[in-house]
């Protein structure tokens, strides 16, 4: 016997029939003996739908209301899916936020768990009960309804999970596990059977939108044993691990990328000391967050380029902040350029390998693929590239690195 | 200053812009200086959509969970409403059951109202800020959310009112108030000034779809001065109050009909004693409600008609109990009419004028209807007709009783 948590995401919730495969899936695993905690999302288009709406009514709008609104999407989905349950002959009740309770901050919009008391839920394990839980929703120290941001529903899984001391964490998707690359452009990309936390980390943040970011932190941070699996296929999917729990460790586990960023440059800026300082200062203050950043060395130790990322929606407001700046630095130019892609190779096995990141840059050069800007960290190498390279690229690297499977 | 309870119904608040149009109503009464309690209901198809999607998931279901799921509809409606305010500079905040809390019975679907703590709310008041409650719904004794069934926001509207000992509740519709009679029929039907509480009750019970039952029942019984008056135009409606307050009262206020009921006969059954509670018993015991009853004298003293009337809805199960009993009282036939209507009159003024039965049967037989069943009470004629005469008999008796208008 094993506790288990099973999350579903919005696709796989999106309609009454998928609610009752849902339920089947989650039968199979009562009948096999364990405790099971589900957690799901709003039906596909709800939340959507939902958001819409307060916009509609108010362009600019007090947090609160909006997770009034928003919540009531997974409120739905955990009714309709304990009814279904319970149609199947199993015992389950439906838990919300504020029922079980998941306690957050009170940053509403973007809540963060602080505290879940899961006694009662724990109790009714004990007389066969299954626990379904609206994902994405906690109650705030103010006492009202929070939500915590898009995606957020994997973070209340793993929460769960945590608090729980829960065997493992299934999340349920519409892809059947964690590939070496996306496989609608490299098509050898191959599933991996495991991969670690810290690896998962980097590919979530760098692109990949399986899993999102803050639920594979908080999964590592409590050793919660994850696994991404599909909804609709019964097949194993990818278990997101320790290192120790790995035999085999590849050198690059995958190739990923994003189109997310944007890049701007400030042509001929005074080679001074304090100008970066006064840059990335005032983007600070205007909450524009900057991603890789590279500054040539000056010719004539007079004037330099300063070329940096943010992300695509926040282009705009980091322009209008640049422009103030522009006299301030004796900026040149200011040059935004939104079509790019970063790539990135992650894998724990660089950290004893020598010359990845030459094979890396090795691999593109023979496709005359040019490199705009590098940032490394111990685990990952990310180039920025020309948007119009992201295929080419993510196929040479996937083949440069032994990843096209056989 | 006043202390106001604002109660907007489906239609009211079914769409953004009728959402932004309430907001106006409501700030109105907010700059007139008067403390304001907003009660909405889910934004109209919505609760069907609702209820529709668990009666697919499973069509016997748990009523908690069909709680959870159909009390959705009005969480969207409170925080959307919430924002509208904010949007036109009012302070507001959305209140759901649970939060308030409205603590209502466990009888999930049809839950009654309990009590309600609305200190924190008038707290509030003394800020200048509005309280946007969700209708319709509470939590039960079981720390669960409950549903107070259709139409069950008036009566939350009602309860909140008596509550917060609110100055007048007012009740915002797709008709601007109470009339005569229904306009689609009798085109001479005026709206009217005021009626008793005693009087809209009986017009709701007898088929007036424009307050519930319950919420009436409650009025008059905390004394709350109702008003039932359009959100689409400002006109003063219709006040619901004491019959102190009603300085000319008519002999007859209204006349109203309903389709909802069908005709039961048993032909030639026993005349003997005992039969009646057979067969009232035994409906009784399959939950069955029957209005309207007469039994005529029998010719010889051995057999005699037992008709009566029950909710069309009921009419099948009571079909199915009969048939069961037809041996047992000696029934030679059982004749079944769905094509009935029951037409009334209404108005405290009966109570000191005679004749008005007489009145009301004499218009009728001068058109040739045939009345097949009567029933009355303090301050109500009911007959039951064939329900072709419906349009022909509300016109013949709103002039009988000297209700057209000028």
């Amino acid at each position: 016997m094993a506790r288990l948590v099973m999350k579903f995401g919005g696709t796989s919730v999106g309609s009454v029939e998928r609610i009752k495969n849902v339920a089947q899936r989650v039968k199979k695993e009562v009948e096999a003996g364990h405790e099971v905690a589900v957690v799901v999302s709003a039906m596909s288009g709800e939340t959507n739908r939902l958001v819409q709406l307060t916009s509609e009514v108010a362009s600019l709008h007090d947090a609160r209301e909006y997770d009034v609104v928003v919540s009531s999407g997974e409120q739905v989905t955990v009714g309709l899916l304990s009814m279904a349950l319970q149609d199947l002959g199993i015992n389950a009740r439906s838990w919300l936020g504020w029922q079980v309770p998941i306690k957050t901050s009170a940053v509403h919009g973007s809540a963060r768990i602080e505290e879940i008391d899961c006694s009662e839920i724990v109790k009714r394990f004990a007389d066969g009960q299954v626990a379904v839980c609206a994902g994405f929703q906690g109650i705030g120290s103010d006492a009202r309804i929070t939500t915590l941001g898009r995606g957020g529903s994997d973070t209340s899984a793993v929460a769960l999970a945590a608090a729980l001391e829960a065997d493992r964490c299934d999340i349920y998707t519409d892809v059947d596990g964690i590939y070496t690359a996306d496989p609608r452009i490299a098509t050898k990309a191959s599933k991996l059977d495991r991969i670690t936390y810290e690896e998962m980390l980097e590919l979530a943040s760098l692109g990949a939108k399986v899993l999102q970011t803050r639920s594979v932190e908080m999964a590592m941070k409590h050793r919660v044993k994850l696994q991404v699996l599909s909804s609709f296929e019964e097949l194993p999917g990818t278990l997101v691990v320790d290192e120790e729990d790995i035999v085999e460790q590849h050198v690059v586990s995958g190739v990923t990328y994003t189109r997310d960023e944007a890049k701007v440059t400030l042509q001929q800026v005074s080679d001074t000391p304090g100008i970066a300082a006064t840059v990335f200062g005032a983007l600070a203050d205007a909450h524009v967050n900057v991603d890789m950043i590279v500054q040539n060395v000056s010719e004539n130790g007079k004037a330099t380029d300063l070329t940096f990322t943010v992300g695509k929606n926040d282009l705009q407001p980091a322009l209008k902040v640049l422009e103030g700046l522009k006299d301030k630095v004796n900026c040149k130019a200011l040059v935004p350029d939104p079509n790019v892609v970063k790539v990135s190779i992650v894998g724990m096995g660089m950290r004893s390998h020598a010359g990845v990141a030459q094979t890396m840059f090795a691999a593109l050069a023979e496709k005359g693929i040019n490199i705009q800007v590098i940032s490394t960290s111990e685990i990952k190498v990310s180039v920025l590239l020309a948007e119009e390279y992201t295929e080419l690229a993510v196929r040479t690297l996937h083949s440069a690195f032994n990843l096209d499977a056989a």
